[in-house]
């Protein structure tokens, strides 16, 4: 039993910190083109930033070895710090006058949600837009090192699952090489969303539009720069922005397979089959549900392919008031806000790979029951799954419904509806944005109170970081000893 | 890899006849008493059964030996054909007109849920009434005998669970005993009974409702014979009515251990005390959160203490309409709604066992993750609990997630409310009977269409079963070779 590494935790946030930093020169160059007043603020956060960052990496020196604790504790922290410092230039420019609020809309963009609390974004500095949205580009790239190259080299039992998950890169041979992953993980992400950016643009988007809606795509957040989120581009802009939301929800794992022309093992991946499927049934049954409701069937399948583009991807975005459809399209939005995107990917939600896994544990207890003496393995892509991460899989999704359970209780107290509350419990431990009811993609979170706010950010980061993670830095027996 | 043994299903579905036929007598004496016209109608329904039993037992002959498959088909089969008989007499003697509605009754019935369709039950006869509490109480019985004698014997891999939490019987002793401890069981439970309803004829009730109290309470059905469930009672009867709730909630080897003087099992029972804290705790939150509704806080308690009581052993029976009841008290409820009772109890639910059981399966994961290489071993009641208990509860969890969502899904395309339609679901998977909006406790199930009422109906049954059997049931591959 090895004591807590304090040094490698203070280090690595330190670079978290000067990330953040440098990061922070996107709103600063786009108050100098906008010529905005909030420039200042940008630019003395960025320094701050900065500056605390190298003061942490030279009071700690070089980190030395440590372990799957701390990694967890380090990601759980660099968020919350992240946002934590994120947050003051909303306060300091206006923008978000209560730091609880501005803490709540960065931990929504780090998070990749996109519950805003917002009304009128477009009375907002465009160098504030685009931080938000930038909040989301961080976000989804740190998400993706986490998930791929960070998880696996914890070697900590829930891990497994993302093991199994990587049909792409050997996890043992990845395991010295993270800095390549991450590497390689960067370009494959810069690359998808410079090409997004790049199609809106030729289709007519304003530049400032295009670079904030590729940055919120890419993350799978969600944060728009209209009050109407998407619904008034053209409807080639709102295809495309469907298209590639559907694009960040798949394993990257997938770009890499396709990057070596490895085919065959990406026509073998159960999970992108499962994901492509169950979109395309949700969109069918969405807009034979809402045909009625437009002109003709041509409206209603693109805003039914946006909205479950949207929904499953985790993303947020919407191009039409969904809350107002029928029961059974927001039934189907709300089990897709459940499933989420493919592992991997910069999507939230349960993960398409661990209902597959759950649904495959399943059948082999049902056959157990019928041929008690034959033991049916589960397998996925192939491989057998092994116990311990059959265990991890069942333990997620009992600690999901206990955080979920638990959250919902807490904001009952605030006295809104059931369905509000539910479905703000669902859209943030999801990190989707919106739900429905009081938190509709019509409207916003500022109707809570600031008790509630705070439940709802810790459900943004404990299904943001796979729920244990937060639980981990959490837990005082991480600490002692 | 045995054949079916078809013989054995037969035989025992004829048992299982010959007591409904016998059980039908109860109906048969109450119309005699009050002379009322549908006296032929239960007396032929019951001849027809015992006589379809008998000649099924005759032609199957002895059925020799079976295993798990068997049990498991068995037990499915026994509460739909039960109900498919069981609902004849609705129907012939005009109760409930349509077949689809007297089957949704008496599934509810011997499920022990107590979700009805009748409106006005003070229209009934009252032979019809006593035959709908006679159901949740032959249910009643039926489980405990499915709980705690067939279902160790089955020795299926999910049986583990329930091995684990006997804490009285060994089940390796018990099982050439299954006669001996139904025996026990049942005597358990007709002491019970009829100390429920001596007590409440004491206090003044009638005989007829104190007989029909007594029986849905036994069984934690629900079925009332007043339009206002028990709200028409004075205090003292609702008390009584709400601890005898209580008590058939409680895993019956606690009885077992009464009867043994073991007072340090009793106090060791994890699950019993997790049971009684959860009560204290939503009766504390619940009358705080009602008590400006009331005159005085004892009759806050009072309802607060009741309609726990009833959520949590999954009665349904109701002083109150909670519907009206703020939002925190409104979850709280909800929530219960999915614990449910004790394991090895007549209530439904996930059980407070399986809870405990998933918590602590949560808190070894997360030390797994603060301490690598040490093992924590998750115990119950001070035994170690195997990972094939660990993953079967994993999986009845998943399963009982995934079961959730689709009839969810399938019931939308009704085009009800959601809160209806997810509370309507909790209420029939869990066994409970009302739920809120469209089925809270003032209104019924008659709203639905057929095709809601039978996902409904297979939801009770599921519910009631553990989920398991009747996915091996409706499993074709039980069926091939």
């Amino acid at each position: 039993m090895k004591r807590m590494n304090f040094r490698a935790i203070v280090y690595l946030l330190g670079c978290v910190l000067m990330v953040e930093g440098a990061m922070m020169g996107i709103p600063v160059i786009t108050a100098l083109i906008y010529r905005e007043s909030c420039i200042a603020v940008f630019l003395a956060t960025a320094v701050v930033c900065a500056l605390i960052g190298f003061a942490m990496v030279k009071v700690s020196g070089k980190p030395g070895s440590f372990y799957a604790k701390e990694s967890l504790i380090i990601v759980a922290f660099s968020w919350t710090l992240m946002s934590l410092l994120g947050a003051v230039p909303f306060v300091l420019c206006g923008a978000i006058p209560s730091y609880v609020d501005a803490l709540f809309e960065t931990i929504s963009g780090f998070t990749t949600t996109g519950a805003t609390i917002i009304g009128d974004v477009e009375a907002m500095p465009r160098a504030v837009l685009i931080w938000r949205s930038a909040t989301h580009w961080i976000g989804g790239m740190g998400i993706l090192v986490f998930m791929i190259a960070l998880l696996p080299a914890t070697n900590g039992n829930n891990m497994q699952l993302m093991k199994m998950e990587s049909p792409g890169p050997q996890v043992d041979k990845l395991v010295p090489k993270v800095r390549e992953t991450a590497a390689m993980l960067y370009k494959i992400y810069i690359i998808i969303t410079v090409l997004e950016f790049a199609v809106l643009c030729l289709e007519g988007m304003g530049i400032f539009d295009a670079v904030n809606i590729s940055l919120a795509t890419a993350g799978t957040g969600g944060y728009g720069v209209l009050n109407s989120s998407c619904g008034d581009y053209t409807v080639l802009m709102q295809v495309t922005i469907g298209i590639f939301m559907l694009l960040f929800g798949v394993n990257f794992n997938i770009y890499y397979l396709f990057y070596l022309k490895k085919w065959k093992s990406i026509l073998g991946s159960e999970e992108l089959k499962a994901y492509l499927l169950i979109v395309a049934g949700s969109v069918a049954v969405i807009t034979i549900n809402i045909r009625s409701l437009y002109e003709n069937i041509g409206l209603a399948l693109k805003d039914s392919f946006f909205q479950v583009s949207s929904i499953i991807t985790t993303t947020g975005f919407s191009t039409a008031d969904f809350d107002a459809w029928p029961s059974l399209s927001k039934q189907i939005l709300v089990l897709l806000m459940l499933v989420g995107a493919c592992a991997s990917s910069t999507g939230g939600g349960m993960k398409v790979s661990r209902i597959l896994i759950g649904l495959k544990i399943i059948r082999s207890e049902v056959l157990g029951f019928i041929h008690p003496r034959s033991v049916s393995a589960v397998r996925m892509d192939g491989r057998v799954v092994s116990d311990k991460a059959k265990q991890a899989v069942g333990a997620y999704f009992m600690l999901y419904g206990v955080i979920f359970a638990v959250s919902c209780f807490l904001l009952s107290i605030s006295g809104k509806d059931l369905v509000s509350v539910f479905t703000a419990v669902a859209a943030t431990i999801n990190n989707i944005g919106p739900g429905l009811g009081e938190v509709g993609p019509a409207s916003t979170y500022a109707g809570f109170d600031p008790f509630s706010k705070i439940v709802l950010m810790l459900d943004m980061l404990a299904g943001r970081l796979e729920l244990f993670p937060v639980l981990v830095a959490l837990s005082p027996r991480a600490w002692c000893r």
